[in-house]
């Protein structure tokens, strides 16, 4: 855990599926697995398995394999799933419903505070147990709340001016779903961009390979 | 072109936002780029860019820089997203109908040619032009359409069977929304994750950073 500091960011980025996969382990009973264990399941390598774990302390012992819950709560820690940062949506169309949905049902990294839309006819109903306010109300709402993130759910060409009243009101961090580049406009914010069309055309290059072999 | 077959995967992961600002480019009447000005829009780097573009064939040139429209256009090639592979989605909720909308307007990659869901009150209303099916219809509707794709918005209970039925009916290319671990299950698919949660624990891990730094 002394290690920590030299975490690759390479490694962080696989650290969420370790967690999901350990926590299934969990949830089936199962206290102990061994590196080749858990690299079948998740078709990865045991020496990777290894290698990523050994970053961040001394969990495995030989022929006795890692605790799972130890190996879980530690991954939780480093990636700070316990924080619970004050979350803002804005834009509740299907996209926003569905997330605001997912991180409240979640719950965790992040308490989703506030939702926001411009339509007026969905100012009033509720996602979970919160009220949908009218985008209008963000600066008050924002001076009145510590908010750290905003969950931006609005079509591209709502973003730049949106962006910019949050970042005037201390907001620097954003999960972006919308198509537009934040990191261009702010150097000091920490943006994760959803690009869920870049996903698409993946999926639609690895079809054509597979069609043209 | 001719040098295609040896693109590896880490430039293919990068095309999709070259395509993103190539097009965008194109909307604001740019015709050539120099590797510097596009690195400097995407915050890559020079070499990077033209290391990239380098592996699909002679489209810089030194002092005149990239054409615009033919590197969209070969990029566009090499993902196939003029090929429209028939596609269905199973889970017609939040997020299956965001998705949905966004696969019929995009119109590229994938025509949506069907909707399944297996609430009773959805059937019959219509995403789009796209009238919702009940999920019984699958197999009928697949008898009679070359579906290549699924999309998957189901909840991850749902996947197991639903990916079976899918299986036996010849689908083979999966874009999947639920936490349900595709790739464990058959080994001749080609399975598009999007693990939402994936996303919004890498933001905490950075906010987390940023906070304890």
């Amino acid at each position: 855990m002394a290690k920590r500091e030299n975490i690759s960011s390479s490694v962080i980025r696989r650290l969420p599926r370790y967690y999901r996969f350990l926590r299934e382990l969990d949830k089936q009973g199962i206290t102990r697995i061994s590196s080749n264990e858990l690299a079948k399941r998740m078709r990865s390598t045991a020496s990777q398995v290894r290698q990523d774990f050994n970053c961040f302390g001394e969990f495995g012992q030989q022929g006795i394999g890692y605790s799972v819950a130890e190996l879980r709560d530690e991954i939780e820690n480093i990636l700070g799933i316990k924080c619970h940062y004050p979350a803002i949506l804005v834009g509740a169309g299907n996209i926003g419903t569905a997330i605001a949905n997912q991180v409240i049902f979640e719950n965790r990294c992040f308490d989703l505070v506030g939702v926001f839309d411009k339509d007026e006819n969905k100012i009033g109903s509720k996602i979970g147990e919160i009220n949908i306010r009218h985008t209008d109300d963000i600066e008050n709402f924002c001076n009145n709340n510590s908010v750290v993130t905003a969950i931006l759910c609005v079509p591209k060409g709502a973003v730049e001016e949106l962006s910019e009243r949050l970042y005037n009101l201390g907001v620097r961090s954003f999960w972006n779903f919308s198509h537009y580049d934040l990191n261009m406009k702010f150097k000091n914010v920490i943006v994760e961009n959803v690009h869920l069309s870049d996903s698409l055309m993946q999926l639609c290059f690895r079809i054509n390979q597979e069609h043209n072999n």
